[in-house]
């Protein structure tokens, strides 16, 4: 990539990002319902990473993919708002409108208990968007906290998962057969998909862990009842690094897309 | 504050909200040791409000205050590393190195394990800083999660309590007294300071929750055993706000910053 001597490292460097980014959604939107954006990945870049951020979704956008931001965000009242805001619809201020990402759905970490997943669910569903609740992560450090087991037995997970069930409620009652409070499930545990489904019958799950991280979508059946609409198959890494080397990187992850993309359909 | 017709409404927020915080640090720096930045209040108005974030940090920094970045994430290997990176020194690209907000501190979510909080920890102690981990907060939520009993009788908190030690020790092990993963304990329930304490003997406690949220630093004396080091009382609603509808928030800042300092200096 030409960058001409003496360009700001921070604006050079999200201009590249975002291109590479734009060129991998051109190429694999066809095969994709979803672009997930990993905020991190943006945010290392400071400001003019976040401003490449929601150019890349506004791309995603106009090529009919959701926007999944994958923020991980947790805190309380206030500040869940705020959070909320900059992941959908943005804020009012007295000098008119700021802009938010305007994604899809963001993810959202439990810890912190209901009321701090409460202010998410509340602007998404005034944006029409949704949020995804962390309940059994793809890491293998997701065993030190959420595999103990409680005083009832079950893990901890078991009990993130009926909040994020009982969250999603006042949706389910109504018209819309698949809560809009999804839970993150990862595709590197595929024993515990089944009781998930359980405990979340309507929810919609987000599988990442495919790929880069051992998980493997054949194994993740269970994960799709009561319907095909109910569970996303992610894979990072193994669609956007697929051509790493290459001097386009688009053919290489269509390729992986599309593989992806045919596992899932044979579920 | 006389903003130009025209002004782009998200420069013109983020330029407020930077001044007014400039103001309230001029006016609170000789009565605290750090500034608690919520990064929420920046991220809602977008990339504007990063910069803003970053300019109202380095000032802190000019006027001897520690820098802790209050932001509660919280994610895998790579994507940690970027928030770390985000939070702390930064990245180098391939265009020159891009900074990062240089914080002393930042808060970090643990519901996804010790893999998804040492890369904090690693990058903390690569720059001079430290992290502080959620283990009891001080919202309502809180017992959602963080009070259910696990098998052994105890609750939530108290697993993330022994991670928390446990992250720290071969700091403890080395030369310093105090390690250098920090405890978020929420001031709103002290009757659990005393348990805490004794899990996290050398952990330094950062315990939100006074003013806004009803905490009481006359409650709060089992946090600073062993030593007056070990605990950081932050109040943000009732120093920040404390000159709401002032033509100057500052004189009243910097009195409800001076009463907590005495209040915390009586323990």
């Amino acid at each position: 990539m030409a960058v001409p001597p003496g360009a700001d490292p921070a604006r050079a460097a999200a201009s590249a990002v975002a291109d590479h980014c734009r060129r991998v959604l051109d190429a694999t939107a066809p095969a994709c319902v979803a672009v997930k954006l990993q905020s991190a990945s943006f945010e290392r870049l400071g400001p003019d990473g976040l401003r490449a951020l929601r150019d890349v979704a506004e791309h995603a956008r106009s090529l009919d993919l959701l926007v999944l931001l994958d923020a991980k965000r947790g805190d309380i009242d206030v500040s869940a708002a705020a959070y909320a805001a900059a992941a959908f619809d943005g804020v009012d201020t007295p000098w008119g409108p700021v802009p938010g990402t305007a994604a899809d759905a963001v993810t959202v970490a439990p810890y912190m208990g209901r009321d701090s997943v409460r202010p998410f669910v509340d602007a998404g569903r005034a944006s029409g968007g949704g949020v995804f609740v962390l309940v059994r992560t793809s890491n293998p450090g997701a065993a030190d906290l959420q595999e103990h087991p409680m005083e009832d037995g079950e893990p901890v997970w078991a009990r993130v998962a009926r909040m994020v069930a009982d969250l999603g409620a006042p949706s389910v009652a109504g018209t819309a057969p698949i809560s809009d409070v999804g839970a993150v499930v990862g595709a590197t545990a595929p024993e515990r998909l089944r009781r998930l489904r359980e405990l979340m019958p309507s929810t919609p799950f987000l599988l990442p862990g495919v790929g880069a991280q051992g998980g493997r979508v054949e194994d993740l059946a269970a994960a799709f009842a009561p319907g095909p609409g109910s569970a996303i198959v992610t894979a990072s890494r193994s669609v956007v690094g697929a051509g790493d080397g290459d001097d386009d990187p688009a053919p290489a992850a269509r390729r992986a897309a599309e593989e992806l993309r045919a596992l899932a359909a044979a579920l």
